[in-house]
C-alpha cells in the first residue's frame, strides 16, 4: 500500500517571465499629435492605471493637458487622487448617461479601462457627436469588445509615462474643482450619506477601503473621496461575494507586508451572507479588520433596478430577520450595532486598534436610490 | 427609455419527451442466462435503482437468485432495504479492499451506479480473479468510464423488471442476514456511534435522511439503516456545501407536494458552513426541518487520508471557534446543544413538530476514524 | 537514445458494450395507441430505419396502418423500398413546402430521423394545423432540437418491431402506387433525368449507390429507386467531400467482407474534387468501384440557392477547365466519357467487371434545376 | 417568402486598433546589460523577426554583439540573411541535438521563436550546462510553454531596435563564414542536393520560396540560401497541405500589389497532393507560379522517422501510382518533366515567364535521409 512515488528529478530552476509590455511608438505618436491638437480633451482613467502604478503619470497628464478627469464607469479601482481639482466623478454605468457626460469634448483618452462598463441598459449614442475616442488597454479583449475608438496595446503606466514625453503643456484653462458634499442631514435611522459622512469624517489618513454595497455606492463615493493610489477595491462589474473576503485578504496582506495601512470595509446585508465564512478566517488570523454593514433589509440595487425597468414590486427582495450581530459573534468577532455618527468614529477607531475583525451594523433609511 | 420588447408571438404549446429507454432485449437475454447459469452471484444496487422506482424489482430480483446484495460504493441515494436480510452493506470505495469484498462470487451484477466510485487510491484489482462483472446503467458515460465488466445501457427499473421476466428461481440457501450493530457505549463526549444509535432509536417511521459528515458516515450508515425509498439523499462523490441546502429543498418539496415527510439533516460541523445561509431560507419559509451537527472541530475525513497516506500533521484541519448556535439563531434557526442521547430524541421530536428549522449541535469525539 | 519504452502491462481483456436500446414501454403504448386511434396517419422513415435494420418492420407498420410513407427529408440512407405501392418520395427540406405535403394527416410518425433536416430557409409553420407528430430516435439530441411533436428515445428497429405487437391491422383503403416517372427525352447533351433514367436501365440487381450531386439529387432519385437495405449512402445534411471517398470504402468492405455487392457513385464535377485523392486509394487497392460524373462545370446547387433567394448572377459559382479524364487517369483510373445511355451500360458493365476503379464523365445540360 | 431583412442602421465606422507593443524598458535594459556582459553570446532568430521587420535590426544586432547567428528550428520564415558571414545555419529540432549545437555559449538570445520547436524526441538537457537563454517573443503562449530561459513580451522588432540603442559595440573577433556547400555530383536521377544546387544556380534575383518537401528539406536549405526578407514560407511545425495553396496566394499577392517578385514551390511529390486543387486557381488566375516536385514515390520524412525509431519497414510509406504530369494537366498546369539542371534551369525561366501555372515534376534518388 506504499502508493507514494518520489519525484525523481529536482524541480527546475525558476524562470522570469516579463508581466507588461509598453506601447507601439507609432501608435504612441498618434495618440500624443491628437491629444495635442485637441480642442478640449477629457480623459478617463481606470483601474489599469492603479494596478499598473500609474497615479503620478496620470495627474500629470492631465494637468499638461489642463483637462478634467473622469473614472472610468464602475471601476474595481481608484485611479486619479478624487480630491484633485481636475476630477470630475465616476461616469455613469450606462451608454445614454455617459455619452451625455462626455458631451463638448471632442477627444477622450481612456487608460485602463474597457470602453465600457455598462450595467443598466439605457439607449443612446455610445459617444457624443464628433466626438473621437482613444484607448489604452494592455487587454487585447478589452479592446476586440469595444464597439466605438482606436485603440492602443500597451500597460497603462508605461503608456501615461510615454505620452508625457511627447505631449506639450496645454495654453488652456483648467477645470473648476468640484464643489465639496454639503453635510447630509442626521436622521434616525441614518441615511447612507449621513452614514458615509461619518465615516469620511473619522476616516484614518492611509486607510484601505474595500466595498460591496452596490446600492449605497453613489452614496459612499460622493462623501468618502480616495485620494491615495491602492487604496480601493471592489469586484469588477457585478458579481457579489467578493468583497467580504478580499477584505479579510487586503488585511492579511497589509500586516504580512508590514505596510501595516487601516482596512475598513463597507460591505451591504445582503452581500454580507454571500462569502460571510471569510470572517472566521480574519478571526482566527487576528486581522483588525473593520466591517461597515449598512443594514436596509433588501437587495436595494435590484428593486432601483425594477423601477428604472417599469417593473415594480418584484418579489424576493426583502431581506428581513438577519442577526448580523449574532451571526458576526458566532464567527469570532467583536460587534456593535452603530446608530450615530460619533458611535461610528468611537468603533471605528476601536475595531483598527483590536486584535480581532469588527463587524459594525448600521441600521440606514429603506429608501431605494435612483440607479442612475 | 422604453427599451422593453413584447414578444409577438404565443409561446409554443410544451412537447413532451421520454426520459427513459429500455434495454436492448438480446444483451438482456445475454444477462438473464449469465445470471441464470451463475454458481454464486452478488448483486450491486446504486442509486439509479432509486431515482427509476426499482426498489421492489430490486428485492425481488435478489430473492430470486438467492444472493446478496452491496450498496454500490459512496452512493447519492440508497437503493435497496438496508435491513433485509440479503443486504450486507455498502462496498468500500477502494480499489483492492472493493475486490476484496466480491471474492468467491463468479458473477457480479452492478445496477445503476458507476464502476466502481472509488476515493482513495488503494492498489489492487478491480475485480476478483476470475469474477465476471454485468453492468447495468442509463448513463452512457459511466459505461464508456468503467474499466471491467460488460455493459447494458438502460433504466435501471425497466432493466430489473424485464430481468425478473427472464430469471428462474435459484435452488441456493439465501443469505444469512448481517448481525444487529452492537449498542455502542454513552460517553461523554457522545462517539458518533452513540449518537447515531440514539438517532436511530428515536428516527420517525418515515423519516427522510439528508447527510454531509463525510469522517462519520462509515458509524451513520452503521446504526441507522434506510428501509424505505427515496428516503437517503447526499452529494455524489465528496463535494462538500450540498447538503444542508439540499435538505431544504427536500423538506420544502415534503409540504409542499402534501407527502408531508419529516425531514433529518446530519451535517458536520465543517460541512454546516459551505452554504450555511440555506438555513436563513429554511426559516423564511418556516419549514420544520432538523439538522443534527455533529461537533469534532476538524476537518476529520482528511485527518483520515492524511494517515492513510503516511502524512500526519497536515496543516489547516482544525476548527475551532465557530459557534454554531450563535450562526444559526442568526439565521433564525431554534437550536440547542444537545449531549445525551435522550436529549436528542427529545430534540428531535420537538424539532420535528416546530414551524421553522432546528439545528442541534452535538460535540462528538474528536477520534479520527479510519477512512476505509 | 533508446527512448522506447515497452508497456509493462498486458492489455486488459476488451470489454463489450450495449449499443443499442428499447423503447419506455408505456411511452410507446402511447404511441401505439395514438396511432391506431388516428384517421389518417402518415409515416416518416429516416435514416436511422436502415441503420438499425427495421426495414422489414417498416414494411410491416406501413401496410398495419394501411398509412402512405415519406422518406424524411435529405436523408443519408433510404429508409423504405421506394418501389412500394406507399411509398410516396423524399419529404421537402424547408419548413412550409414539408408541411403543405403533410397537409391532412392527423397523426404523422417519424422513426429514425430528426424533426426535420432543413435546407433552404421557406417560412410557414412546421406542421399543418391540428397534425399530431409522433417522433422515435435513438439520438437525445435530436429529440432536444426538434422544435415540434412528442418524442421516444429508443432504437428505431427495436421501436418499429414493438410497435408492431400493438398496434392492430387498419380497416382503411391504401395508398394508391406513385406513377412510375415518364421516360425523359434523350437529347446531346443529355438531360440530368435522362443521363438517370439510363443509369436506372443498367442499374445492377444488388447495386449500392453513393451519391454527392446536390443540384442534380432530385432526378437521380426521380429516375433510381432504391429497393433494398444498405443500398444508398450519402452525406447527412450538406457537407460535400464524404461521397467519393465513402464509394472508396463501401467498395472496399463489399470485397473484404464477401458480400461482393457492385459499387456505383454519382459525384458532381465539383463534389468529384473535395476528396479526388481517393481515387489513387481505390487503384491501388484494385477496387471495381464506378464513378459517373454528371459535368454541367458549375457550382449548380449554389445558382439554384441563388435563384430562391432573388441574388442572381453570385460569382465564383462556375468550374470551367477541369479535364476529369486526365485527373482520373492521373490518379491511375480507367476512364472514358460517355454521351449516350446506351454507351453508360456498356461502360457500367465493363467497369463493374474491371479490377480497378472506373471514373465515367458524363456532359450534361447546363440547365439549372429549381432548389425546390 | 421575402424572408430577407435589410439592416436598419449603416454599419458603423471602422475602428483601428493596434497590432504590435513594445518591450518592458526596464527587462530590456535587464537582457541589455545580460548581453553586453556576456563573454560569448549567441543569437537564435525566428519566424517573429521576418514577421516584424526586423532583418536590418537583427544584423545591425549580430554584427554588434560579433556573435553567430542560428535560425530557430523548423522555422516558417527566414529571419537573417543566410549568406551573411555570422549565419551558422537552422538549428536541429531535438533537444539533445540542439542544445550541443549552442555549446560554449554563455548566453544566447532567441528572438520571434518559441523555444524551441521540436520535433523528433532526442533525449538531453534543454541547454548546454551554465547557458542562459534570454527570450524576446510577442506571443504570451510561447512564453507559457517554454521549459527554460526568461523571457521579454515585445514584438521582435521593436524589440530589437530597441536593443541597439543600449548594447554597446563588442571588442571580439566575429564568426568565420561558413563553407560554400560542395558541389553535388550530378547523377541520374538527381540526388535531391544536386537538383537544389541546380535550382540556387538558376535562383531569380528576388525570388520568393515556398516549401513542403520535409525529408528534402536539409538539402533545400543546404543548397539554397535565403538573404532577403519575406521570400521563406512554409508551415509552422510539420502539417501538410499548406504549402501548395500558400504558393498560390503568394503569387496572387505578388501579382495583385504590383510587387511582381517570382514565386516558385518546392513540393514533394506526397505534399503536393494534399491541396492539388490549388492549381486549378492558380490556372484559372493565369499565375505565373512554378511548382518544383521532387519524386521519390514515397513518404520519406517517415521513414526517416521510422529509422530513427528502430522500427524500419512501416508499411503504407510508399506512393508509386501518381501520374503527376497527367493531374497537373488535368488541372490546366504546364507541364515538364525535368531530368538535368540544365532542364531545369531552362524551364524555370520558361514558367516564370509563362502566363499560367507550371509544374515541374523532378524524378529524384530513393535514398531515404537521416532525420537529423
Amino acid at each position: 500500500m506504499d502508493d507514494w512515488v518520489q519525484p525523481a528529478d529536482p524541480a527546475p530552476e525558476p524562470r522570469s517571465v516579463a508581466t507588461r509590455f509598453g506601447p507601439d511608438p507609432q501608435r504612441l505618436d498618434e495618440f500624443a499629435r491628437l491629444l495635442a491638437g485637441s480642442r478640449d480633451p477629457a480623459l478617463v482613467f481606470g483601474p489599469g492605471v492603479d494596478r499598473s502604478g500609474g497615479w503620478a503619470s496620470a495627474v500629470a497628464l492631465a494637468e499638461r493637458l489642463a483637462a478634467p478627469v473622469w473614472s472610468a464607469p464602475a471601476p474595481e479601482r481608484a485611479a486619479f487622487p478624487e480630491d484633485h481639482p481636475h476630477f470630475r466623478g465616476v461616469l455613469p454605468f450606462a451608454i445614454g448617461p455617459l455619452a451625455e457626460t462626455l458631451s463638448g469634448h471632442d477627444t477622450v483618452l481612456v487608460v485602463g479601462a474597457p470602453v465600457f462598463r455598462y450595467y443598466p441598459y439605457v439607449p443612446g449614442e455610445h459617444l457624443p457627436p464628433g466626438t473621437r475616442l482613444l484607448h489604452v488597454t494592455d487587454d487585447p479583449d478589452e479592446i476586440a469588445r469595444a464597439p466605438v475608438g482606436d485603440s492602443l496595446l500597451g500597460d497603462p503606466g508605461l503608456t501615461l509615462s510615454a505620452l508625457l514625453d511627447l505631449v506639450p503643456q496645454a495654453d488652456r484653462t483648467p477645470p473648476t474643482p468640484r464643489a465639496t458634499p454639503a453635510a447630509p442631514e442626521v436622521t434616525a435611522p441614518l441615511s447612507a450619506d449621513a452614514l458615509f459622512a461619518a465615516l469620511a469624517a473619522h476616516w484614518p489618513a492611509d486607510g484601505v477601503l474595500v466595498q460591496e454595497s452596490p446600492s449605497n455606492l453613489t452614496a459612499l463615493r460622493r462623501q468618502l473621496r480616495i485620494s491615495r493610489p491602492a487604496s480601493y477595491f471592489t469586484m469588477a462589474s457585478g458579481g457579489l461575494g467578493y468583497g467580504l473576503p478580499a477584505a479579510v485578504g487586503v488585511a492579511l496582506a497589509e500586516r504580512d507586508t508590514g505596510r501595516g495601512r487601516p482596512v475598513v470595509a463597507v460591505i451591504g446585508d445582503g452581500s454580507f451572507h454571500y462569502s460571510v465564512q471569510a470572517l472566521w478566517t480574519a478571526a482566527r488570523l487576528s486581522l483588525p479588520v473593520v466591517v461597515v454593514v449598512p443594514v436596509n433589509q433588501q437587495y436595494a440595487i435590484l428593486k432601483a433596478f425594477a423601477e428604472l425597468k417599469k417593473t415594480p414590486g418584484v418579489p424576493g427582495l426583502d431581506l428581513p430577520g438577519l442577526d448580523i450581530t449574532a451571526i458576526a459573534a458566532g464567527y469570532g468577532c467583536a460587534t456593535e450595532v452603530v446608530e450615530t455618527p460619533d458611535q461610528l468614529g468611537a468603533a471605528l477607531a476601536a475595531g483598527l486598534r483590536a486584535n480581532r475583525p469588527t463587524v459594525l451594523p448600521v441600521p440606514i433609511s429603506t429608501d431605494v436610490p435612483s440607479i442612475l
